[in-house]
C-alpha cells in the first residue's frame, strides 16, 4: 500500500526534539496500517553546528537556522514546535498563517493572552493541530480514561495529582540559557506551574472534566541564582513549587502539587481519582502499572489491583510486544504521532488541540492569579 | 521491686475505651522496669448494663454511671476521657479541679474556646496530663522524629499528609447517636477536620514545627442524613472532606487532605517530608515500614529504602519480639501509657500535653475559618 | 457468665514463653464469649532467679524449677512446652501420662522417632493437644485457607515458600547454650529445616494437602563455631540452609527454601500458590496483606489485588479494631489460644494436633534423608 | 563522520525478528558515536507474502525465502538467526562457513550436541558472534553486574531465580506450528527449560559464576494437546514446568523455577542474590527498578533500596531520556546491538558468545538429565 507523506519541519533540537523525532521514526514500524508516514524533511535550530549534527544523527533531510524560513518552505506539511515557551506563540501563528499543520510542545504558551492568540490563529487557518501533553497516551493512563468513561467509578468525589522532582535543590545551579531556560520566567512564563502542573491539569480535565475554581500558592525557595546569559546573580522569577486546591464542575474536589524540591523524586507524576464505586491511581515512575480498586469485588477478597498494562486488549499494547513486557516513556510520543496521523485520515481532531490546551492555560492562569491574591479564582471553564 | 499504683478511672467504654484499657493492661508485661503500674480501678459510662459488661470483660474493679462521681472518688489517681468530643472540656476541667491527672482522647475539644478553658484548668491544677495523639508512638513514626532530629534531612522544603477513609460514602448511613456521633457536628465539633486532620496536624508540628498560615476548603458531599436520635432526615453539619495548604515557621510548605469519601482507603494516614538532603514517607496501612531516601548514598545505588522497623535498636522495638516480626495499631497506645508512666518518674511532660494539643486546635480553627472565608488565616503559632 | 478456668503450667520462659503467655493474658479481653479462661498457674525454668522474675513480670501465681514436679501438680490443667527441642518429647509424654492437656512449641520433635512416641503418648492419654504452628492464624493466612477451601483457585499447579533470615552470617557468632541452642543440632535436631521450613511445610500441607515426595539439599556455610557451653571451637552440626523440591498428592509441584544467610531478610516467610483460576501470595513482613489474583476479573482491569486483611468479615478481625488498623505477629498466638479454648467447648481438635504435626515431621525427615542421599524420598503421606 | 556499514541478513520474521530489527533501526539515533551502522539488507522467511510484508513494513532492502541463499549473499555481513530452535544449528554452521558474522536467538540449540557443533563451526570460521540473551542488558540488570563486580556483596551464599508465565494453562490451546512451536519439543528441544530457564541460567552464571551441580524436576501438566500441524491430539513432549537446585563453583546455592502455569504472572522473571554484605533483587515486570540492600548502612535506617535505574550514571541510561523516565523491554535489544557494533571496533567479544551460551546449554542438559534420573548431575563447568 502506498503511504501518504507527512513532511515534518521540526523546530528546536533539544530534549523534546529528540522525543518527537523518535516518535516520527518509529510509528511506521509499529502502526503499519496508518495511511500517512512522517518524513523528516527539515530540522531547525539557531546554532548551525548543533542543528546540522542533529539532522545527521536523526536523519533529517535538511536543516534551517531560521524558523521563519522553515515555516514558509513548500516542502513542509507540518511544523513541530519544540522550542522554549517564549517562542511558541510567534512560531505557531506564523506556521498557521502559512497553512501548515502545527504540533506544539506544552505548555501552549507563557500566559493566557498568548495562548488565546494561538488558538485564534489556528482557528482562522483551519489547520490540523495538537499539543504534546504526551502523558495521556501512556497506556495505563489511557486505560484509566477508558475505565472512567465506562462509568465504573460512579460519582466522583476526589481527584489528586502531584508532580514531584528534585533537580533544582542545589542553590549553585544557575538559571536561564541553554538547558536551563525553564528556570527563567521571562522565557518559560512560569516555573513548575507551566512545566509540571500543566501536565497534571491536562490529564485531570481529560479524565474528570472542567475545573471551575482554584486556590493556589507558590514559593521560590532559592531567591537568587547566577544567570547563565548575563553571568550575574539575579532574582529567580519562577515558582519552585506550586500547589492548589480546586473544584471540578462535576462537584468533586481536587488537590494538586508540584515542586522541584522533593528530594528523592526524579519525575514522580501521580494521580488518583476516587469515585463512589471505584478508584484509580497511577504513577509515572512505574508507568506500566495502573492501580484500581473496585468496590463491587467480593468483600473478603477486595483490594487494590496492580494492573500490569501490557496485554493486547489494553490501549496501544497490541502494537508492541507480549504480555508482561513493558514499554517506556518515549512510547507516549509514538502514540501521539500515531493518533495525529490517524486524525488526518478520519478528519477528527487529535486531542488535545490548541483549543483544549488553552483550557489548561486558563486553569494555570487562575492558579497563578490566585496564588498572588491569596483567594479563590474562577477559571471561566 | 514494689511498683507504685496508678489507679485509672476510665470514662467512655467505646472503641477508644478498649484501646486505652489494652494499653494499661499490657504495659507491665512489656515495660517491666517502669515504677508505676496502672490499676483498672473504675470504668464509667451512662448505660449501666454496658459499663458493667465492659468492666467485667476488661477487669475493672468497679464501675460508675455518672462521671461526676468518678472524678471525685478518692481511689482514682488519673481520669482517662474517652467520651465523645462534646464532653471532653467539662470532664477535664472537673477532673483537674479534683486534682486528678487527666488523659484525654483527641481532638482535645470541639473548638478553640473549649480547649483554651481546658488548658487553663490543667495549668491551674498543675496535674500530669496527656492527649492521645497515638500515632506519634508507632515505632516507624517515632523513628522519623529521631531521623529528623538528627539533622539528616537538612533544610525542609515540603510536608504533605493525608488521612483517607471511605466509610461514609453510602448516603443511607445515618448520622448522630451511638457509633455515629462523629457525624454530628454538635457533638464532634467538626467532621474529618477534628477526627482525621487533627492527627495529621499533631504529627506534622511534632516533626516539622509550627504551622503559621493556612488556607483550607471543606465539603459536605451528602447534605442530609437520617439522624439516629431524632429519627428525622436532617442537614449534615460536619465536613465530609477537608484539605488545606499551609506554611510552616521553618519556611517549608504543607499540603493536607482528609476525607471519608476516598473509595478503597480504610484508614490511609500517610505523611511525607522532603528535606534538602533526605526525605521520609510513612503509611498507616503498612505501619511497620518507614520509607527513607538519603541523597548522600552513592549515586548509582541510591533509592528509597523500605525500612522494616522491627529491630531492637529502633524505637520501642526492644520491648517486643525479634527482627522482622511486626506489631500493630494498638501498640501505639501501650507506648503512650509507658511514656506517661515514665513521665511520672522523671517529672517531665508526656507529650503531647493539653497545651500542645491546644496548638493543634489553633490550626484546626484557622483551617475551619479559612475554609469559610476562602482566604488565608494566621494560626497565631 | 461464670468462666471455667484452664490452669496453665508453662515450661520454658524464653521468647516463646513470652508469646504464649501474652496469648493467655489477652484472650479474655478480645474473645469474651469463650467459656474458658486461662489462669497463669505456674511457670517453670531451671534457673530460679530467671523463672521467679518471669513469673513476677507476667503474673504467674507460682513457679517451679523442675518440670517433672510441674507436670504432676494437681492444680495444673494444661502443660505448655516452650523449651528447646531436645526436651519436647520427654515432657510431652510425662504430661500426657499425668493426664494433662499438652500444648507444644514447634517443631514437635528432633526426629521422627521422637515425634512418633509423642503422638502415641497423646493418643493413649486422650488429652487435648495442639502444636504452636502459629502462622496458620495470621488472619491473612487463615483467609488464604478460606479462599482455597471455597474452590476459587481451581486445580493447583504450584506451591512455593521461603523462610529467609540473615542473623547467623557473622562467623563469630557462637553456637549452643542460652539463646543459641537452635544452632546446636544435638539440642535442636536440625537447623533451618526444623526451625523455619517446618513452618512452611505445616502451612503448605494445611493449604494444599499432603506432600508425597521430596528432594532436598542442605548446606552449612560456617563449618566451625565456638560453642558457648564448652567454650571450644566445634563443628557446626546444623543446616544453615535447606531447600527442597516436592510433589503434592494433588499433582502440584512444590519448591521450598530456608536459610539464615539471606542478607536483608529478617524473617521473610512467604508463600505463593498458583491455581488454574486464581493465585495467592503472602509475606510475613507485611502480614496484614494478602495478594490475590483472580483470572475471572474482567481482562482489562485484571491484576494482583493487595487485600488489607483488617475488615470485620475477615478471619479473627471482628475481635480487634476497625478496618485499616493492622495487628501484629503476636496476635497469631492469641488466636491459637482462643481456638484451643473453643476446642474445649466443642470437643473438636485444635489443629494442628500432635498427629498433624507428626506429618510435618515426616516431611522434614524425608527432606533430611533426601539431602543426605542426593535422591528423591517418599514421605509416606 | 562516515559510518561503516554492517549489512544485516535477518532470518525469521516473527516476534524476535521484530525485536532485533527495532534494535538495528534505533541504535544510530541513540548511540551516535558508534562507527558501525546496521543496514537492513535482507529479511528471510519461507512464506513469501509474509516476508515481503515484513520487509516493507520494517524497511529491509530485499527479501529471501530460502535461508541457504541468504547466507551466501555477498552483500550480507552478518546473519541474524530468529528462527525456531530446530534450525539454529544448521543455519549458524552454514553462515559461519560462509564467513558471516552470526547473531543467534537463544537458546543456542535444542541440545548439547547441536550447540557443540555450532561452537566448533564459529571457532573454525573465527567470525564475530553473539547470542541474544537480552536480559543482561536491561540497565537494572547490568547495574546488578556492576555492583557485584565492585565487591559490594561480599561472599555469596544464595542465588534464586524464577521465570513464571501463565499462558498455556488452557488445555484447549493447541501445540506446534506457527506461533506455538515452543510447545513441540521436536522443534524447540524442550519447554520452559530452554525457553525461560535458559535466560535465568545465562544471567546467573554471568552474575555469579559457573554452576557445577544440578538437581532438577520437570512436569507436563497437560498430557495431550491438539497438534496444529497434524490436526490430531498428540502427546505433549515439552516440560510445562521445570525447577532445579544447584551449587555454584563459588560455594553458593541456587534455586531456579520456571513454568507456564503460574496464574497471574505474564513474564515474571526475577532473580535475587544474597551476599554476606549486601543483596540484590530484580523483577522483569518492573524492569527499571533494582532492589538493593546494603548491610553497611546505618542500622536504624537500613532497608531495601528501590533504585529507579534511570539516571545518566547508570548503565546505558545516558543514551535515553532524563532521570525518572523509564525505558522498556525492547531497549535491551538496542543495547545488545550497540555492544555488538562496539565489539567490532574494539575487537573484543560481544558477550554472550556462542561459547558462553554453550555453557548455559551444559547446565540445561544437566538439568534435563537430572530430572529424568532423579539425581544430581555434574555440569562439567
Amino acid at each position: 500500500m502506498e503511504k501518504k507523506q507527512l513532511r515534518i519541519g521540526l523546530i528546536g533540537c533539544g530534549f523534546m526534539g529528540r522525543t518527537h523525532t523518535n516518535g516520527y521514526k518509529r510509528v511506521g514500524d509499529f502502526f503499519p496500517a496508518l495511511q500517512y508516514r512522517p518524513v523528516l524533511q527539515a530540522a531547525c535550530a539557531r546554532n548551525e553546528d548543533s542543528v546540522k549534527a542533529f539532522a545527521e544523527q536523526w536523519g533529517y533531510a535538511s536543516y534551517e537556522t531560521d524558523w521563519r524560513k522553515l515555516v514558509l518552505r513548500d516542502d513542509i506539511d507540518a511544523v513541530d514546535i519544540c522550542t522554549p515557551n517564549d517562542t511558541h506563540a510567534e512560531i505557531a501563528r506564523a506556521a498557521a498563517a502559512a497553512g501548515k499543520m502545527v504540533l506544539c510542545e506544552k505548555p501552549l504558551a507563557r500566559d493566557l493572552q498568548e495562548s488565546q492568540g494561538m488558538v485564534d490563529a489556528i482557528a482562522k487557518a483551519g489547520v490540523a493541530n495538537t499539543v504534546w501533553y504526551n502523558y495521556r497516551r501512556i497506556p495505563a493512563v489511557t486505560l484509566a480514561k477508558q475505565i472512567i468513561a465506562s462509568g465504573k467509578l460512579g460519582k466522583i468525589f476526589h481527584y489528586r495529582a502531584q508532580f514531584l522532582q528534585d533537580w533544582t535543590i542545589n542553590a549553585n545551579l544557575p538559571q536561564g540559557g541553554t538547558g536551563l531556560w525553564r528556570m527563567d520566567a521571562a522565557v518559560s512564563g512560569s516555573g513548575v506551574l507551566g512545566d509540571l502542573l500543566a501536565h497534571c491539569i491536562d490529564t485531570a480535565m481529560w479524565l474528570n472534566g472542567g475545573i471551575s475554581d482554584v486556590n493556589g500558592m507558590t514559593e521560590t525557595f532559592v531567591k537568587e541564582r547566577m544567570h547563565q546569559v548575563t553571568g550575574k546573580m539575579q532574582e529567580v522569577t519562577i515558582d519552585d513549587a506550586c500547589s492548589f486546591m480546586c473544584r471540578f464542575n462535576n462537584g468533586s474536589l481536587g488537590l494538586f502539587e508540584s515542586t522541584r524540591y522533593a528530594r528523592g523524586h526524579k519525575a514522580l507524576y501521580t494521580f488518583e481519582i476516587n469515585g463512589a464505586d471505584a478508584s484509580i491511581r497511577w504513577d509515572l515512575h512505574d508507568l506500566n502499572r495502573l492501580q484500581y480498586f473496585d468496590n463491587s469485588d467480593e468483600s473478603i477478597v477486595r483490594g487494590w489491583r496492580s494492573i500490569h498494562v501490557t496485554d493486547g486488549d489494553q490501549p496501544y499494547m497490541n502494537k508492541w510486544w507480549v504480555p508482561g513486557l513493558g514499554i517506556g516513556y518515549e512510547h507516549s510520543f509514538v502514540h501521539q504521532v500515531a493518533d495525529f496521523l490517524e486524525s488526518l485520515e478520519t478528519g477528527k481532531n487529535c486531542s488535545p488541540t490548541f483549543a483544549e490546551a488553552h483550557e489548561t492555560q486558563k486553569v494555570c492562569q487562575a492558579v497563578f492569579d490566585s496564588a498572588h491574591s491569596g483567594s479563590w479564582k474562577r477559571t471561566g471553564i
